[in-house]
Formats: structure tokens, C-alpha cells, sequence
């Protein structure tokens, strides 16, 4: 599929847009990365969920080592185009530490 | 409150966290922005959820002006602390477009 202008703008900048990834179902917000053009492209066409690892500088297809993977259902993008919000089935944790999601740690509480 | 040890060091490298803020009760992704220490700081001692404007380069208290304010409900912290979780009360819409969530835009779909 065609990549929004603004999206594919910030590629050309050689810059990265933000992914949040929440449980399609749960609505539970599993976590953050980031996707380059590749990473996106690569998510949208194979369903495997895909990020741009910036501590290995390289693609990440999310669980392949893991088995922990995240299968799209839908990706939408915000209104200045820099960031993407994927709903994802989570096969097992999104989190390395075994969390089921990243956000554990509490800061505040009402 | 203390501000844990990965946020502080982000901060004191001058650089900029990534928050996601949530609809409390019904898990809706409304909006990503950024906060630096003062933002997080007022966020956390005022409930009134407040980030860093990258584009106009202060605190931007969110509603200020447009009365659709984020009230504090919890945040959480992401494993590589880099990354803010926020669950708000939204008054009126997140999205200066008027639409509820920023992300109203889809780029693929199951």
C-alpha cells in the first residue's frame, strides 16, 4: 500500500515515527518502538508485526527469537503524522522482562 | 514525587520522553506527545496532564486553552524507561482536529 505523504516524509528525513502497540482486544497498551519505512512497509504487508531496532540498528520482525509475536489487525496514524498506533494480537508477552506489557511500573496513581 | 532513574537520566541528557495518553475507562489511544521534567513533574504534583511542546518550544498544559483538559488517572513507566503511559479523564477531544483520539486516520485494516 501507499505510505502517507506525511509519513513518508519523515523517512526521507532519515527520521523514525513512534508505534504504540495495544492488544486489539483488552485494549491493554502493550508498547512503544519504532519503525522506519522498511519496518512499516514490512508490517503492512506481511501482518507480522515489525520495528526498527535502534539500540541493534536493524529490522526487528517482533517474537521472531521469542516466539512472542504480534499479529497486525489495524494500523491508523495521527494527525501530524508522526506517530502510528497498531492493534496487534500479542502471542505470548509483548515485554522482555516476561511482562505482559511494558508499562509495569507504576509512577502515580489518583 | 521522586522521578525514577532512567526518566532522570533521559532529562539530564536534555532529552524528551514519549508519552501515550489513554481514556481511563474505555482504553481508547487518544494521543502521543512528549514530556520533559517540568512537564512530568506538573503532570504528576498537579493531575492536570501537561507536556512539552516540541513546536513551540514550552510546557503546554493540555486544555489550557481549549477547555478538553486531561485529568491524571495513573502513569506508568516502560522497561527501558523511555516511554510514558498516561491514563487520563479527557474532557471533550484529544485531537485538535475535533476528532476524539489523533489516531482517526487508518492504514490498513485485517
Amino acid at each position: 500500500m501507499e505510505i502517507p505523504t506525511e509519513l513518508a516524509a519523515i523517512f526521507e528525513r532519515g527520521e523514525l515515527v513512534a508505534a504504540i502497540a495495544q492488544d486489539w482486544q483488552s485494549g491493554e497498551v502493550l508498547m512503544l518502538a519504532w519503525m522506519n519505512e522498511a519496518a512499516l512497509s514490512a508490517t503492512l504487508s506481511s501482518g507480522a508485526v515489525t520495528y526498527w531496532s535502534r539500540s541493534r540498528g536493524e529490522l526487528w520482525v517482533k517474537g521472531l527469537t521469542s516466539g512472542h509475536t504480534q499479529e497486525l489487525v489495524s494500523a491508523h496514524y495521527d494527525c501530524d503524522g508522526d506517530a502510528i498506533l497498531v492493534k496487534v494480537k500479542q502471542s505470548g508477552v509483548a515485554c522482555h522482562t516476561g511482562e505482559r506489557s511494558c508499562f509495569y511500573r507504576e509512577l502515580a496513581h489518583e
